[in-house]
Formats: structure tokens, C-alpha cells, sequence
């Protein structure tokens, strides 16, 4: 056999179809967006819940690569790189702090000030010629509806060039209405309005967040989702899918002064459900279920409207840490003007949005996105993929995301995950700690 | 000291000896063997028990970097890629199938064939351009003896070249009693022969499959063994070693249509037992033990013979999952062709040989496997090694292995593995989770 | 604003200060410090506590990536490369000795010389071409005051050529006491000295030896011990820190014969406590504590003076196992001459020095060397650390390691910690085994 030369005569059509929905031209116009498995610098992020940081309260955790210290002040948040520029150490693994305007590290004394990262001074070493020369970078940071939002900026962009907090948020309504019309449900709640609260959780998801972000508004993976407790408790039948039935499918919006973004015309003409598959003999009648919408706006974020509940509306982020995990995010908004308001949305939270959605349904959506992680972690499978009509929602994104990012965020050096395979993680892992998104602090004897 | 030239005149013989028996010279025979660090493509391996897979279960493993699916429909097994080819997650991950002739990935319904692999349907998608144009690769399957064997092919291995099973397990007997004669115990077993029973068990070693595969037919290792309860229990009395004392202590078998491997005449004139060592005031008497044959074929198939008793014949493969890790399996087989006979073998088994033979011995050949591990795994190993006169049994396998393989298996690209310092792998880890060989499946809400 | 050019105007001063302690020239003298990840071979480090190593005990560690193996034999200690030539496995996993002059390996039988390494003999091949011809590599040993040290030499590095013990060890009092006067405390004792007594522990550290070693002799880090227990029993009340007042602050050794490092002038008018911060408005008064001295030499050998208390003096080793491991050795040193001042001292080791110096004080160095792990790991913070006045002490260490180390110890391989990320350590960790100094044996059945 090793002399005959091999004639290869298979049957069976593998390797790529020609009729792959993103052939390699396709492919070349997302090239910045395969460029970003560190995510995208110079946007917006949630950091924390504002319950996570009390008063005088410092918490380090990791965007894009970058550590990243936040402390409050007389209510004020400052956020600033984690990482002293002596030695390299995290402030935030020991929190130190003298007075109202400055972080101190705890190794050496490196004092910073909170609102520009100039170092102050060194607690031993006052008169030091580096005093005053150098800092570290400060990230701008935002608080609304109890959510604590950084820029997560790479080192020298200028603070007159911050965009605001509302470009990287989804699309707002009623001001949206007329363009985007939503007969089937009333205006959905912004983070940004008057009276918003905001009610959630984050956990970390173990892969790239690109497959995490395209699993949220994927409108092909219904199938996931059928045995949710949240289905049948509501007594919902869902069609097997729903299928684009015309090119305008989906609205791109690149306004000058707004989010980019994409919104899906979900429950028009324009996407049709799929009630039946004669192949596989599988047929569904009289789908009952919720009207919604998603739409997904840079740097990561979907909307959902109209879910789990009318005027309620559900956002995610899926926040990347490294470039093998991320932080994923699920946000509950409604607009509560009352007291009595407030207090039904968090008992509704409690007891049927977080158990039933937020973990019933979404843990579906996070082991998809983990079992992806294999094909494209080794970056083989966003040339491996094939894809079908319903995934012209990613191909759309990866296009739009490559045109509008502010910055493709370097793999990362010096922290946390720049090296995943260091003695230090696998002490960590041995003592049952998996990598995640805050710093662990350190334990005093 | 910084400025005087270092004179080196050490006296202590350190470094590669002239002596050792695989010169760089013969080294370049067996290149291909390097290369084998994924194993080799394009044979028959052992995949599960058949108890492992009863009818209608979904399994998955990876065998040579390929993951692999199986699914039992009406008796007959059927194997596919375990990799949608969409997203890339594995079908066994979270079994689906609609009916007795596909299987459907779980996430997007996508639906292949379970004859030819062809994408012969997507759930909600079913008229989609994609729609049997593209396909994932079937492998050929076949059951004897409660084993599952597959061939684990290339993409594009033509369904008309695939070889006999036959061709990838031992020697048999009798029809090979004249060429291999063995006059110290009856004519060997085997898998394939008419009533043939097989018992055993499969386990991951942590160490790449070729010094796993080496270890089993190596002779000159029986000190491992010394202490163990069987030999013991026995009352044999081991010899210090075996020796060959001629060129022609192994015969290699190449024939056209067959195994191609080599079997060791041990218990003949051509292999002596090693009683004394003056130099350390070691001497054996009265040695007394089982005679037993082992020989190797391609790809990696150990047969000892007339082990761990009479009529009993032991299999053993070092299946390759990943280059740094195998499925050892260790297989005993007897012909029974009575109810009484089967029970008899199975009790024994239970009792007897699993808890002394498969455990208490082998045991000593896997950490001794594992304990290669470091030396190899970056490649220096090979080169380093300065091998004696009994490795002529490894060098001959070598070299044999290098001629007959039929492919050499390429580093393994999106699946677990390929990359092993995935944050991914750190959370299993860290959850008490070993890298392993079958898929762990999903855990549903 | 994808079009517009960006006009970076940021008013932070971030990136590399100008006024940073080691300029690029600065650096350019430590190369090789740089370059010596793995730490400097042809050294002599502590490898155990005689203690851990009873008569014909045999136990396996790893220095600097190198593999050793250590057997008492009537007393004395011999060590060899850890490492059988034949296939690779480490002699200590599994010991077997036959007499008192060799080691064999518990795999094959390859029975090596205590004295020289040389492969006297093969278990079961006696008269293998390869006896005689070759050999693995023997270490110096030395055994003092209950410590074992051995020198960890290059393959090639000749016999001649092993300088004494002292000059990898402190240097020595009262015969430094004019070059170095120390009005405040007594001349300190030596590991050498007669009637000295060693007790210590040691412990891995997650980190390379180099930022460990650098935390040793840091006059600036007096925060990180502020709220130490030990302060705070003997009512010690710490300055903000300690600042060089002049150039000759440090004194290199260059002699010829004898130790290669550094000693500090502290409590001396070239070093001065700092007693206010005016900016952060801390103030000292009344300072308290004990006078000391820190010096370091080659390879790596930290030694404070009169600390905790006189008439003791402590040693720390930071030995290299990997370039991201290394083993943490903390050593008191007392001279005691009789059996009640041995008892008195191993006491008081026990209740006082160990609980509250040893691990309560110097806990907080481990865990800032720790810290600063990832920012050093992949390279990028020798490049990017920002130096103060007070680092004049690494930096002069840096320089002097570089000009008289003995050799740069070459990335491992085919050994522990070579590959990091090998499914054989992902194993131990799932079973909860941090990676470590120790080999750990193999379990029989």
C-alpha cells in the first residue's frame, strides 16, 4: 500500500460548500472583527452594579486585557489603570487609600491621584524625581439606574474625544418609534430614562465574547430553548425558527451622534417562522409566544425588547476579560416611578425574571456559547464556519462592527491572562479557583 | 573568575554516548514515527465497550485530535464527525435526533445523515442553498465481541480503500501456528474467531501514545513489576531480564494482505533470561512463571499470548485522544462457546484478572508511561534517549511503523485540545475535571 | 469619525517618565540578569534540611530546571542528575537502590555511581555496549549547621573548577566587622561558624526567583509589614520608609575570593528614615524598632543582620525551580554552643520566630512577589517598570549579578515545568496538586 499512489474517491460532500453564506470575500470585509478577540478599546462598558461598590469601597476587575481599579468617594466612582507603574502590582489586590483624592499602592506607596493618575507622591519617598512625571491612565466613568459604566480607553485617548455613554447604549425609545415602528409592543424602556431601574447579574462565560455576542441576537437557535421551564410554565409555543424572507431583514444605523447598530424586524413581513420541517416530519400549530425584537449595538450590546414582559426590556453585554473569557451581563430595565413600582419589579425580578430567564434560559445560551469555544479559539473556525440565510444577523454585525469600532484592543501584557499557562494559574486552579473577572483579594495573615 | 577562559575537564563520561543503539543514523528511519505525535490516521481503533453504547445513545470521543460521535439505531452503530460544521460545537455534546436515519446538532438543528454524513436537512432552515451541499465524514464502524471499532480517517479517505478490520489487529492462531510456532501453550485466541469474548477496561494516561505503546511489549522492564500481588499470589519467580542473542529475535510481518507488525520469540533460543548480576550481587534461581509471546501491530496493538492464563489472550491499544494524552485500553479475550464458559470468564475476570492483572500489574506499566511523559513531551526525548541492546524491540517498532502507517495524523485544530491552556480547560479544571476522553455532556437547566 | 484623523491631546502624563531610575542604558547593564529567567547555574544552592534527608532516604527536587536526585549513604549525600539517560523517567519517583555505592532506575535497571554518575551497570543487561560509556551528571554536596547544599552545575562544568561553599553563602562576621562596622548589634553568626544551628522552613513561591530576591533587600516596601503582628507585640513603630542619602549608600564586594554582592549602609547617616509625608499628612514620631542590615550575594542569598533579634540572623534563598517557580527558603542562624542554648533556640524558633517572623511577616513578601508575577512573566515589566530612588538596591544588584553570576541556566527541557501547559499537569491540578519543589513518588498498588 505505502507504493500505490492513493486515488481518493470519496462519496460524501465534505471540507467547504460553495454555498456558505460567508465565502472568503465575504470574510475579508470583517477582517478588523477576527482582528478583535481582545475586544474593542475606546467604548463603553459596565463595570460593576453600583451595589457592588459602596462608599469608600475599591474593586479591581479586568476589560479587554486592561486592569482596571474602581473606588467611590462622597459617592463620586474613579476608575484607573490596576496596575502600579513601579513594580506592576494591582492596587486593588490591597486596597490603600489615605485620603479622599488619591489611591496609594500597598507594596511601595505610590500614590495616584484619583482624577488624572498623576503621581502625587510616594508615601516614603515624597521628593522623588518621578513624582509628578508620569501617572497612569484614567478611564471616565458613568453611573445611571444603578449600573457603573467605564470607557475603557487605551492609554492615550484624549478626554475631549469621549464619546457619550448613550453611543455605545442601545437604541431608545419613543424617540426611535417612527423608524422603528413596534405595533405588537408599547416603547421599551432605556437604562437612561428618568425612573429607570435596573435589575441583574454577571458571571463569567469561558470563551471568546465575539461567539457569545452573536449567540444573544442569533434568530436560528430557537431549538435551545425548547425544553425552558419559562416556555411551558408560560404555556408558549415556539415556531422551529424564523427565516429572513427579504434582504432589508435587518436596519443597520450609522447615524453621526448615536449607537451603531442593527435592528432586526423580527415579527414583521420581513422574518417568517418556520412551523414545519416535512424532511424530519416535524410540525408546529398555533405558535403562542411573546412578540420581541433584538438589535445589538457596538461595542456588544443586545436589547431585547419587550421581554421577558411588556415594558420590561433585557440587555447584554458580553464584556471581554481575555481573549478566551468574558463577562457576561444580563440586565432587566423597567421604568419605576413610584416606590410600590420599584418594590414589584424587584420582587418580579427575584422570583420569575432571574430564575426562570436570566439563569432558566440564558444558562442555554452561555454552554452554547462554551461549547463554540474550541472550534474558534485556535482562530480556525471563523474559517471553518458555514453558514446559513439566517446568519446574515452575524455576518451583518461582524461588518458593522469592523466599520464602526474605536479601536481594535491589543493582546494583552503584564496582567492577568496575557499568559494563561503560568505556575501561578495552575496554583490558583489546584486551590479551586477558576479565572475570572474581579481580583481576588489578598488575604492578611 | 569573569575574565578567565573556562577550562572544561570534567571526567565523569556525560553525554550522548557513541554506544547507544539508535545512532542519528537510525533515528532518520523512523521520522515519520517523530511526526506521529497525533497519531496515525486512516486505521481501525477501539472507540467503546458495546455495553457502552446501547441502543440509541449518542457518545462522544476524539481519537487523533478528531472528534467523534456514535450513535446505535436499531442494533447498527453509526459514526460521524462530532463537530457541526456550522458552529463547530460537538453533536454528543446534547444528543438530538428527530429519527432513526440522523442526527441533528442541538444548537441550530442542523442535520446530517447518518449513513454519509450529508447535511441533509437544517431544522428551521430546511430549504437553506446549504441543504446537501456539504456534509460532515462518516466513519466506517464495525462490532465484534462487545468491542466498537472505527476507522479513523482523513477527510477525503475513499470508502473503497478502507482495509479489513483484520488488518489492524493481531496475529491469529492457528493459521499462523507454522510461521509463529508456540509449543509451551495452545493456539492463542482471538477477537475475531466465533464466540469470542471480550473483557476489559479503558482509562486516560496522561502521556503521549507512542511511549505508552512502547512500554508494552518492551522486555526489558520486568523490574517494574517485581513487587506486584499477582506475581506474588503466583508463586513465579521472575527472571532479572530477557536478552536477545541474536539478529533474528524479532520477526517482522509486512505480508501484503494482513497486520503489518512484528512478533518477539521470546521463550525460544533467540531470547535469554537474565539470572545474575554480578557487578550489583543479584542472582535468581529457579525462575518460574507463565511463558508468554507479545507482538505488536500497526497502529499500535499489543497481543501477549497465553496471559494472564492459559486460553487467555491479552489486547492492549494506546489510543491517541490528544499528543499529550491516550485511552489505554486493556482487552482479554477467550473463546467461549457455552453459557457455562462466558460466566466462567466473566467471574474470573471480575475477580482474578481486572483486580491483579489489568490493575495491579498494568497499573506499574501506566505511571511508568506517564513518567516518560516530561522527557518527550517538547520533542527533546527522541533525540536525547540512549537506548540499549533489548530496545531493539522499540527501534524495529520504529521503523515498521514509519513503512506501513497510512497517514500521519496533523496537529489537531478546533477542538479540545489543540489548545491546551485554554481558560476553558482551567475551569474544568479547577472543578476537579481532568482532561478525558469522552464528552462530557451537557447539564440541562 | 472612522475618517477623521485622531488627535490624541490626553493632558495625563502616562506611558515611560523620563525621570525613571533605569534608563534603556541603565538596563543594558543587566542584560544577562534579564536573560536569566531560569535562574544562574554553577551555583551553590540549599536543596534540603538534613532532617528531610534521614540515612538511605533518596529524594528528588529541581533546581534552576535541572532534575536532581539526592541518596544518603553512611552519612553521607550524594546527587545526581535526576534524569535516567535511557528513557528520561526521574531515579527519585520510585527509588531503588541494590547497594551503597549506586542509584538504579526503578524502570529499566540503569544503575549509576553515586561518586561520578558513570552507568556502571545494567540490571539485566550486564554487558550492554552502553556500560561504561556514558553517564549522568554528579553534584557537589556539602552538608553545614543541619542545612544540605549542593552546587548545580552545567553537564560540562569541571571538578577543578567548583568553588567553596562560602563563596555562595553571606558574608561572614567578625572577620568583615572593620570593612563593615556594626556599632548596633553584635557581629552576626554564620551558617559556617562553629556550633552554628540552622532552622527554617521552606515553601514555593508562584513567581520568578528574581522578583522574589528583589523584594528580599527593598528598603521601600516597610508598608507591606505595617500591620504585622510582630510589630505590634514588641511595640516597634516603623518609619514611612528608609532613604538613601548619598551614592556610597550600597557597597559592592568584588574580592576575588570570596562572596560576590552588596551590603547596605542602613542605620547609618547613608540611609535615612522618613518620618512624614506632608502631602498625605502622615507623621511618625518616636520611632522604635530594631536596627538591622540587609545585604545579598550571589547567587541570590539575602541575609538580615540582628533580625528578629540579636545574636540571630537570617538567610533567605529564592532557588530557582522554573522560570515562574521558585523555593522560598527562610533560615534563622544562631550560634549555640551548648545543648540548653540549642533547646532555648529551637523554642523559641518554634513559638516565636516561625509563627510571627517567619510566616507572619514574611507571608506579606511572598504574597507581593506573587504579585508582581504577571506583570513580569512575559518580559513585558522589565521593560515597563518605573524606578524610584530607593531601587538604586536592585539595580545595583542587578549590575553585579549580571558581571559574576556563573552562568545563565538555559530554558529547561524534558523536564517539569519545560511545557507548562502539558494535560499531565492539568491531571495534578484536577487532583488538587499544585506544581512544586519536591518529586512526588510514585503510589504502588
Amino acid at each position: 500500500m505505502a507504493d500505490q499512489p492513493v486515488v481518493r474517491r470519496r462519496i460524501v460532500k465534505t471540507g467547504i460548500s460553495e454555498e456558505r453564506t460567508n465565502s472568503s470575500k465575504v470574510q475579508s470585509q470583517y477582517q478588523p472583527y477576527k482582528d478583535a478577540a481582545w475586544g474593542f478599546s475606546n467604548h463603553w462598558y459596565p463595570a460593576l452594579f453600583s451595589k457592588e461598590l459602596p462608599e469608600d469601597h475599591v474593586e479591581g476587575i479586568q476589560i479587554c486585557g486592561t486592569p482596571i481599579v474602581l473606588r467611590r468617594v462622597n459617592g463620586k466612582i474613579f476608575a484607573l489603570k490596576d496596575q502600579c507603574l513601579h513594580r506592576g502590582v494591582r492596587l486593588s489586590e490591597k486596597p490603600m487609600c489615605f485620603n479622599k483624592e488619591t489611591i496609594s499602592c500597598w507594596y511601595h506607596g505610590f500614590t495616584f491621584n484619583l482624577d488624572d493618575g498623576v503621581l502625587s507622591t510616594i508615601v516614603a519617598n515624597p521628593d522623588d524625581k518621578l513624582v509628578g512625571t508620569t501617572g497612569i491612565t484614567t478611564y471616565p466613568v458613568q453611573e445611571v439606574a444603578g449600573m457603573i459604566f467605564v470607557f475603557v480607553r487605551e492609554d492615550d485617548f484624549p478626554d475631549a474625544d469621549v464619546p457619550p455613554l448613550s453611543h455605545d447604549l442601545p437604541f431608545r425609545f419613543p424617540e426611535n418609534s417612527e423608524k422603528f415602528p413596534h405595533p405588537l409592543w408599547p416603547a421599551s424602556p432605556s437604562i437612561l430614562d428618568d425612573n429607570a431601574v435596573a435589575h441583574g447579574m454577571h458571571r463569567t462565560g469561558f470563551g471568546n465574547w465575539r461567539i457569545a455576542c452573536e449567540n444573544g441576537f442569533d434568530n436560528a437557535h430557537i431549538l435551545v430553548h425548547k425544553d425552558n421551564t419559562i416556555i411551558h410554565a408560560m404555556d408558549w409555543v415556539l415556531p422551529l425558527g424564523i427565516l429572513p424572507t427579504s434582504d432589508d431583514c435587518i436596519a443597520t444605523v450609522e447615524d453621526d451622534n448615536g449607537p451603531k447598530g442593527l435592528v432586526q424586524w423580527l415579527f414583521t413581513e420581513k422574518w417568517a417562522p418556520v412551523m414545519q420541517n416535512k424532511e424530519l416530519g416535524l410540525k408546529v400549530e398555533n405558535t403562542k409566544g411573546r412578540p420581541y425584537r433584538t438589535s445589538v449595538v457596538l461595542p456588544g450590546v443586545l436589547m431585547v425588547e419587550n421581554w421577558p414582559e411588556e415594558h420590561v426590556v433585557q440587555y447584554e453585554w458580553y464584556v471581554p476579560i481575555t481573549d478566551d473569557t468574558h463577562e457576561y451581563w444580563e440586565v432587566l430595565v423597567r421604568v419605576c416611578p413610584t416606590d410600590a413600582e420599584r418594590e414589584k419589579f424587584q420582587y418580579r425580578f427575584n422570583h420569575f425574571y432571574k430564575p426562570l430567564a436570566l439563569h432558566g434560559f440564558n444558562d442555554c445560551d452561555l454552554y452554547a456559547r462554551e461549547a463554540m469555544q474550541n472550534f474558534y479559539s485556535d482562530g480556525s473556525g471563523w474559517d471553518d464556519e458555514q453558514l446559513m440565510a439566517t446568519d446574515i444577523s452575524p455576518i451583518t454585525w461582524r461588518k458593522l462592527a469592523s466599520r464602526w469600532n474605536r479601536g481594535i484592543a491589543k493582546p494583552a501584557r503584564g496582567v492577568a491572562g496575557a499568559r494563561k499557562d503560568t505556575s501561578l494559574r495552575f496554583k490558583d486552579t489546584a486551590d479551586g479557583r477558576r479565572p475570572g473577572y474581579k481580583v481576588i483579594k489578598i488575604e492578611e495573615e
